[in-house]
Order: structure tokens, then sequence, then C-alpha cells
């Protein structure tokens, strides 16, 4: 979807689909600050040949809520905004997007300023914020101890999903992961419907891709409930975690999975596949609601 | 090299080729807590049909310093004690491996207790950790103002490396990341020097590889300056940084590289080589000191 530019005066294609719907009653205003996801450079092959190939970008993202400083993510800098949104969101550490009146990237700066209306919200965000550095503090993105509260009051009801269906996915999806076939170096995650991909983000970290995308969905207030999330990543306890927070039913992966994200899924009723080759896969969670083709 | 189970009793294959050389004068008093790297889990292929298949563990560890609480790691659990002593020195948290009295990992309490020796670094390390909050915490794997310092600190010294070294660690490489094999889920990371494999650490997180590498290499006392680092995973800032913290002047991914990670390797004079298959690989930095077959 091509954006023109806003407070940074820059175009970018999303690389997100149209979504046909009616725009919603509250928008936050936005920069359109995304980065193009490559950069040219000269390498040289193991017979001295030189070769012009692309690499991913990284930069440091840091996130400020009313000038309160959150976090800094390495990211490929395509989303900001929307990925600065759905940090916020599988954090729980904002609760309504109709909260947030204005979200600003500046890359000068690189910083995401998020306001919130009234831009009161600095006092209680804080108190969240100190409970990360007592509690928890995950090396692989953080977690604060108001997302495992946020966790367990999430809302999964299981889906009853076809081989047909995933299969049609999976199909799908080889149309995608352009900046993992240019440059390397990303993980792509996907949010789709049953009947095809209806988002798909690449970013040089797995979890800025599931934020991402969380920042669409809580943007566009599209509902997880009767959705599909794919990562070309492990499904990590993190990942499990992020889906489980969009109450999105079903994870599908081209990768393998951890034991700690087994039993998270198992408690939180999500339907986990992974290990995906072709149209083969196991499932390892939620068989109970799998429909096996004829 | 099989040890017999420490404070915790278990008995551990830490994976680790023995190192030959004499101990070194003072070793830390420690429990040899690793687990076994995977468990079996009943899962159903797309045709249900029920297979039996290993998935890699994930643990959280929680790190004490005297008693302050520094962070907590999402770990595969194998080289806990290896893990943390090395996240302490590629952070810069601890200077030396002489102050280090103990280190104590209990799983119940999913922890990793280091003493120092007069037990009085909390104050010294509490200053260190506020940088934290106050200036960064990169989402993958968290970054304190006192590791960049480091950074720049660091001693890197370019060696000579010939396509020959590079093809004969290539290939002394493909007996290894049999808990990738086993279950996926995991990035190896490889120390070698320049005749072979000398560590070879898998983990559900590359950082964890990496810095358990750093660890065993604190605790023997081995420097980096005459190695070579490999990875599985990306070639991104935070690991051209720790194998900077390491001294080492050579990194190879069989995966890509990110724009970030080439520019620190630029600056501080890192060779790197990315985007292996087979013997064929780009040269993205340091090939003037790269000598190609005749």
């Amino acid at each position: 979807m091509k954006k023109s530019g806003g407070l940074n005066g820059r175009i970018v294609d999303d690389g997100m689909m149209p979504l046909a719907k009616d725009s919603p009653a509250y928008y936050p205003l936005m920069s359109y600050a995304g980065l193009k996801p490559t950069y040219p450079v000269a390498a040289v092959n193991e017979n001295g040949d030189p070769r012009n190939v692309e690499i991913a970008g990284e930069l440091p993202l840091t996130i400020f809520v009313d000038d309160q400083e959150v976090v800094t993510l390495m990211t490929l800098g395509t989303h900001p905004e929307e990925l600065a949104l759905g940090y916020l969101h599988n954090q729980r550490l904002i609760e309504k997007i109709e909260t947030v009146e204005s979200v600003h990237v500046d890359w000068a700066k690189e910083s995401a300023y998020i306001k919130t209306i009234g831009g009161n919200t600095g006092e209680l965000l804080q108190s969240k914020l100190i409970k990360r550095t007592v509690t928890t503090g995950c090396g692989q993105g953080t977690v604060f101890s108001c997302t495992i509260d946020g966790l367990y009051e999430s809302n999964i009801t299981p889906m009853k999903l076809h081989q047909l269906t995933v299969n049609r996915i999976l199909k799908d999806l080889t149309q995608y992961n352009e900046i993992y076939k240019a440059a390397g170096a990303v993980h792509g995650c996907a949010l789709c419907s049953t009947q095809q991909v209806e988002i798909f983000v690449e970013d040089v970290g797995r979890h800025n891709a599931a934020d991402t995308i969380a920042g669409k969905m809580w943007l566009e207030r599209i509902s997880g409930k009767d959705k599909i999330f794919y990562s070309t990543g492990r499904l990590t306890s993190e990942i499990v975690m992020k889906a489980a927070l969009m109450e999105i039913p079903v994870l599908i992966s081209r990768s393998g999975i951890t034991h700690m994200g087994l039993e998270l899924a198992q408690d939180l009723g999500i339907t986990m596949i992974a290990r995906v080759k072709g149209s083969k896969f196991l499932i390892f969670n939620g068989h109970d609601h799998f429909i096996h083709d004829a």
C-alpha cells in the first residue's frame, strides 16, 4: 500500500496488503517514516570477484510515551509507527488505541514519540516499567509483568482448521518474503484469514515483525479471533505470548518449536503447527480442532 | 566433555570439545547444572499419523550477582554457568574472572547465582544497571552503556585469513549442530582455530550461544585474537559487538548480515564473511587480509 510522505516527507511502500474495510472512526495522527528495507553494498566472492548485493537495514528505534523512555528495538525500519504501537499493545503498556493522540517517528533521533490524549500516562507507565527491572527482562525482547497478567486475561477461542486451509495459506505465502529473497537476515510473519495472507511483514527481529502486525491490527481494529498467524521463525514462548495477546487461535511456523512455547500453547488452547515443508507439517497442539482432507 | 554432577547432582554432556591445555590457576566454584537439550513429544503429521519427535528446551534463567538481579535469559539450559558468566563478561558487568567466587545454578528457582569475592560488587553493579534503563535496552538482548564503552576499548588485531582455512573450518562444522538436526529451533555458534572447531554451542537464542562461548573462553583463559567466530544465524550489530568484546578478528555466518552489523565490523576492523553455501561465500569486510587459493 503506497502512502504519501507524512511528517518526515518520505514516500514508502509499506508492503502491506490493502484491507478492504471502512476506515475506523478514530485514527491517531501518524508520521509515515518507513524506510527502504535494503542497502546496496559491494562484496567480493570466494574467488575474489566483485559482487554488488543488497543487505538488510538495521537501526535502533527508541520508543517514548509522553516523554517516558520505554525500550530500544533494533529494526529494519519499514513500519516504525506500527512497530511502536504494536510493541506497546503486546506489552500491555497502553490499553486502548483511542487514547493515542499521535505517533511521530524521527530517524535523526532514532526515536518514536507516542503522545497520549491528555499526556498523563507517564506516571502509570513508569510504575509498569519499574516492574520490569524487578521481575523480569527477557534477553530476547523485554517482558514486563503487566504483559504476563494480560496473557491469562486474553481470550482464545479454538477455531476449526481444515487441512485445505493450511495448504491454501502455505501456497499463498510463497509469493511473499521479498526482503529475505533480496538480502536475507530477516524473518517474516503473516496474519492470514482462512482464505489468504492479509498482512505480511519482515524485520531483522522476529518479535518486531509480530509486533508490527499487532500494531496494524490495533490501528485497523482487525480481530485476531478468526485468524492464523504464520512465522518463518521458531515458535518460542515469546511468539506464542504475542499471538495470545492478539487473540489468534492458530500458529504456523516453517521452523521448529520450543518446549516452553508448546506448554504455553497447551495452557492457552492455541493450535500449533510447525516444521512445514511444502504441504507436509506436524501438529503439536490442537489436533482436536483439525480436519484432515478426506 | 562429560562432567560428573555438581551441586545439582546431574550428569551432563556439555557438548564442548575438551581443550588440551593446562588448567588455569584460578577457577571459580561451579555447579554443573546443564540440562538435556531436547524433550520427546507426541505430534501428528498432516495425514493424522502419530509422530514421536524431539523439541528444543526453553527455560528462563535469571542471573543474580551478589543478590542483585541482572537479567532473565531464555535458554536451552545446557550450559547455564558458562552462559551466565559469558553474559556478564560480554556486557562488561564483571571485569575479571578472578573476582568470581562461585556460580551456582538452581533450576527449581530458574536462577543462576554469581557470588564475587568479598561480595561487594552490588553497589557498582547497580550503578551500571541503572544506566541501562536510562540509555538503552535493545529488544534483542539488553545492551548496557558500559558495554558500548567496552566495545571501543576492545583491541582487534586484523588476522590474515586463507581461503583454505575457511574451507577447512566449514568442512569441520558439518559434523556439528546435533540439536538442530534433532529438534530444530536452535542456532549454533562456534569458536574455531585456523585448524578446526574448538567449541560449538547451540541455544534457542543466538546471543546465548555466543555468550556461552565467551563464558567458556573466560573460564579457560582462551584468547580470541587468533580465532574465528562462526554462527548459523545472522550477523547483526549485537553479534558483531559480542565478537569484538571477545577480541575475535574474523566472523563467518551461513546466514546474511545487516547494515549496522557491517558498519560496526568496518569501524572495528573485523573480517566479515557471510552467505556461506558449501564452499561459496561473500566477503563483506576485510578483503585486504584475505588470501585466495592460488
